[in-house]
């Protein structure tokens, strides 16, 4: 630190801002470093012998310029500010023609590869299982036990357990909805929701629009029903390119758009409540229904939550797609739908799909949702993931090629990162794969294969030396095919 | 006991009639109820002063007539004589067209109807809880929680815990097959199964051949998979009748036919083993695919249980689908799928509708079936059944009008009842529903709605008065329309 230029500095301004150059420079310096703490209101007042306000001030100095960041009921932390992020990845905004997807081999290939348990797990989107609540979740499935003890026998309705329900149609609130218990379908997971939901607007050879990029999931989803997809390009802060959609509608005879609102899989962002409106707005006026997948949502960096563009629904036609996969645990395999209109064609597909979801697993999470508890956890969770994706955005500036761009995640823990513009994912992928580090490669994130410079990371595993070598192992192959 | 006739007739017999006859008249007079048991041989020997070989001869003579059974590992109980009974379901060899099912709205209307909590539960067939092993399944669920504790968080394979098929496939040898493994796929319960199964060998608008009757949610399945369906008439102890079987296959295209052979819903009979053959013969010489559901084959009242259609197969065109829902509970939605030469393409498609099954049930499961206490439950479950089908078969005898004809399973928990000429299963229903006993009419279990004058019966709740007293009434509401 340059002691004069401090100085001379802090003297011409505001008493908080000479609070937060300290700071400032105690970050750039290393003093605290990415992802710690950074002293307590309390502690800072004393230390700076200053008011309560004038240390809120230069915290909230600090945050708007990206150093740090609060974490609801935990205090301040430093992040990589803004201006040292590299750049996020780019738009095209590109018109699609509609296509099979044609994707069912390479992703079953990918996907084999990539579940192999040896693989440093940058590949699918599961998050560790150290960090969810397994042993919570134990303790309410004994407390089931006891108080139903005979819930293997029962089969609940079709549409789910109704305490289960109750809990979703309770929360709905959160994310701008007001859900009435019987329009609510408890599905095996958002891969059924979202299937019943497609099988409910669609008749097999249809056209459904979606985003792109998209998770590949989906795709698969949709050439397992024989239906054919349209791309229309999505920006990596602001959601999928109204204009295009509108255009893509008034062009072809589109069933349904299938879209990501909230901490989009694989960019990131969370659409602007705005922009969630002109969707509606865009898509009703067509009569155009939309699935909304919003398993990421509740994984939002920023609290309260966000709201969802179901929350703009006036004529019933968003069908919003859920679960608690993503943060509760996958192999409990229960998630839920809420089909608007089209409610009870999905509660019928729903029981001549599966008949029912198993009620254990149902019972289990309907009691954890009944606590605060919950909230708490919720919480806790995605403030680790904010600090996790960066960790891991941090040391892919560090190790990747210089054009490198990566996505500033507003919520869950994947990041997407756009190679430079020799680079190859698919052969990014192999090479990664044979020294046992598992990646998605950009091309199966869209049936025109768009994507062949970029590649999915996951970092809902716990930061450590191993996924630090690996990384560092995958910039050294990025910068030899460049 | 006319003591005389009784003495005169027993001095010209071998010493095991004599012993026969004293049994058989104990039985007539009602010495021995329906469904006690009889002394053991043991207590026979010395009562009678006869050797061992005798009371079995004995027995065996009693059996053969059908005054009483054996129950494996539990001794000989009192039933009732087949030449006392009345007549089984007729069987009409009819030919029928291909045609689009029709009955969703029926159907969901007639379900809604019977999940009604208050009604006496004569419709579907879900055994009661009170039968079921909930407290032995609660112990493995604590040990499998205390082992395995973060179930939650792991997906397991498409294709379900290794654990669970390896149980399956060791027990596949009881119904003569010897699976692998790796071709065995876990589902949501036998309904995923069927329809993972359909839509691995059928496409859009394809036909399958069904039997007449079948079970209405099979025919729910086909229609909502948007496929359309054949009839071939079902005989209600020999199975679907093959030469018309054979002469459909010739005269349409039909992509698979779906078939019940042991315990069948809802005519309860065995498909004998060379007719089991001959199926397979028959259908793999067009190449046409066999669907087998064998849901109630575990429920088969002989012991060991008999065999599979799919132990015939030679080139893997048999599909089988089975679970664990009407034995060891619905709730837990645990089935399975053994798809021969088409296993690839339902393990994919199963990743693509549920993407795998819950953890806790299917490792819960497979604890148990490591077990023999599991044959033994499993046993003594089929007796149980057994005997309250006979019961519910004596009651519908007493109370039903005179020319009514019911079936006599020789596994499961379901009686097929053919009511007089003039009977309307609908209004039956309708006027049974009024009087809060819930039954199916026949109408569900056939595309053309065929079985106007059947009704099924779900003998899976235990005798008791409240049952005796709805099936009296139900005789008086038949009595009064026919």
């Amino acid at each position: 630190m340059n002691s004069r230029n401090g100085a001379d500095y802090s003297r011409r301004l505001p008493l908080y801002r000479r609070v937060a150059g300290v700071l400032e420079a105690q970050i750039r310096q290393g003093t605290f470093r990415f992802g710690e703490r950074i002293p307590s209101i309390r502690a800072s007042r004393s230390l700076h012998r200053v008011s309560r306000t004038t240390v809120l001030q230069a915290y909230f100095w600090l945050e708007s310029r990206g150093y740090i960041e609060s974490r609801p009921q935990s205090g301040f932390y430093v992040r990589i500010p803004f201006s040292q992020l590299v750049p996020e990845p780019e738009f095209r905004p590109v018109t699609s023609i509609p296509r099979v997807v044609g994707l069912k081999d390479t992703i079953s290939e990918i996907l084999r590869r990539v579940d192999g348990p040896p693989m440093a797990p940058l590949g699918t989107a599961v998050p560790s299982h150290r960090l969810l609540p397994n042993k919570k979740l134990n303790q309410f499935i004994r407390a089931v036990i006891r108080e139903v003890p005979h819930h293997s026998s029962r089969c609940e309705p079709a549409a789910g357990s109704e305490s289960l329900r109750r809990q979703v149609a309770r929360r709905s609130l959160a994310f701008g909805c007001n859900f009435s218990v019987r329009d609510i379908v408890i599905t095996c997971g958002a891969m059924e929701a979202l299937n019943l939901s497609l099988r409910a607007v669609t008749t097999p050879g249809g056209l459904v629009a979606i985003e792109s990029p998209i998770c590949y999931t989906i795709l698969q989803a949709i050439e397992s029903l024989g239906l054919r997809a349209l791309e229309v390009p999505t920006h990596p802060r602001t959601g999928i390119d109204l204009d295009l959609l509108e255009r893509a509608i008034k062009k072809y005879k589109i069933q349904a758009c299938l879209i990501m609102t909230n901490c989009h899989n694989p960019l990131g962002f969370i659409m602007p409540d705005n922009r969630k409106r002109e969707l509606v707005e865009v898509t009703a006026k067509h009569n155009v229904p939309i699935i909304e997948d919003d398993v990421f949502g509740e994984l939002s960096y920023q609290f309260p939550r966000p709201r969802t563009a179901k929350a703009y629904d006036r004529k019933g036609l968003v069908l919003l797609c859920s679960s608690y996969s993503k943060f509760l645990g996958a192999g409990f395999r229960v998630g839920w739908v809420h089909a608007g209109r089209y409610a009870r064609d999905v509660e019928q597909l729903k029981s001549l799909s599966t008949l029912a979801t198993p009620n254990l697993p149902q019972l289990t999470i309907a009691k954890f949702l009944e606590t605060t508890a919950y909230d708490r956890y919720l919480r806790h969770l995605s403030a680790v993931f904010a600090q996790q994706v960066q960790r891991f955005s941090l040391a892919i500036q560090n190790y990747f090629p210089e054009e490198t761009r990566v996505s500033r995640p507003e919520g869950g823990f994947l990041l997407w990162v756009q190679l430079p513009a020799q680079a190859n994912s698919t052969k990014l992928y192999r090479r990664a794969a044979s020294e046992n580090i598992s990646i998605l490669p950009g091309t199966i994130f869209s049936p025109s294969r768009r994507f062949d410079r970029h590649i999915r990371i996951n970092c809902g595993n716990p930061w450590s030396e191993a996924l630090d070598h690996s990384l560092r192992t995958l910039g050294k192959i990025c910068k030899e095919i460049c």
